[in-house]
């Protein structure tokens, strides 16, 4: 809308194309903050930037990738998460081979590969925020330690284990099968 | 522990290796039934059925991939499905390239590609109750739409895009940068 010119719009557009009801659009962002006008709707600029600072990607999210195989590889040259506000600054491994001159290519600028046990100090330089484990499942819990004891808060685990972290971290799974047992799950409790 | 021949397994063993506390697992454990005996803990194989049942997995789920591109290829040749009771049964696709004549070779059984037009008929046979949505993110929410009519209750999305379905059905985001906007939310709100 914003790109299009769009200057207004009303919560039964949002609803339509969200494809809820235009009460549920009014209540939602109601939470957040009053920035709906009566009878007008919203600013697009303004319910933009308010959605964005809602949703945490109004900043830059400082990422490391722990594990350079074939998906930590791929991560690397992953270009849509320049779009997204998020930025892959460091690669960890723990094969001396992949952490030798090897770099992402594909990035404009590369990222070189560190050995694991500089995590802590990268984290602290680097200001990184978000881990994403992409070792072999044996190894995410032992990875998940390392990122939480250098105070990375979120992890995003590709790996096929499950991981738990401290209160206070979060982490979220993005192998197909761990979210698919969750899903499982939930059809068969309901 | 079943595959080593153990019979019987404390709170304390179990909190272990989960890493959690023991009386968070006796508690869990509790508010699904009372299999766990005082003073013994709990029956290896009773206990591994327990919780099966209530994760879901004591059942075959049958499932269909929509969009036989890359990733529905691959999915459509994971073997690891089959050890996790999940099976593939039906493949969909919108191309007549595509359905015309085209398997999946690395099963045991090859899944023929069925034209989109056929899902409601292929998921009352076949007794589908999971569809996995690999097309491009523009085609999502129609898929989503057509396995809402066909009744199909739950959907793993691999699409970049946001999916909406009425009550009672289930949707889980499978494609990474959708739970990461997710992670990112829950960091910016702790």
């Amino acid at each position: 809308m914003e790109k299009n010119g769009g200057r207004v719009v009303s919560s039964v557009e949002l609803a339509g194309k969200c494809r809820v009801k235009a009460h549920q659009v009014r209540k939602d962002l109601s939470y957040f903050g009053e920035f709906g006008i009566r009878g007008v709707g919203y600013y697009v600029k303004d319910l933009l930037r308010e959605i964005k600072r809602i949703l945490g990607l109004n900043k830059e999210w400082r990422m490391a990738v722990i594990g350079i195989g074939n998906l930590g590889s791929a991560l690397l040259s992953y270009k849509d998460f320049l779009k997204q506000n998020y930025k892959i600054v460091a690669a960890f491994d723990i094969d001396p081979a992949k952490v030798i001159g090897r770099v992402s290519e594909k990035l404009g600028k590369p990222v070189e590969v560190l050995h694991i046990s500089r995590v802590k100090e990268a984290v602290k330089e680097r200001k990184i925020e978000i881990g994403l484990i992409t070792t072999p499942a044996s190894e995410a819990q032992n990875v998940a330690n390392i990122l939480v004891e250098a105070e990375v808060k979120g992890i995003l685990n590709f790996a096929p284990a499950q991981i738990t972290v401290p209160e206070g971290y979060v982490v979220k799974d993005a192998f197909f099968t761990t979210i698919l047992d969750n899903l499982a799950y939930l059809l068969s409790s309901t």
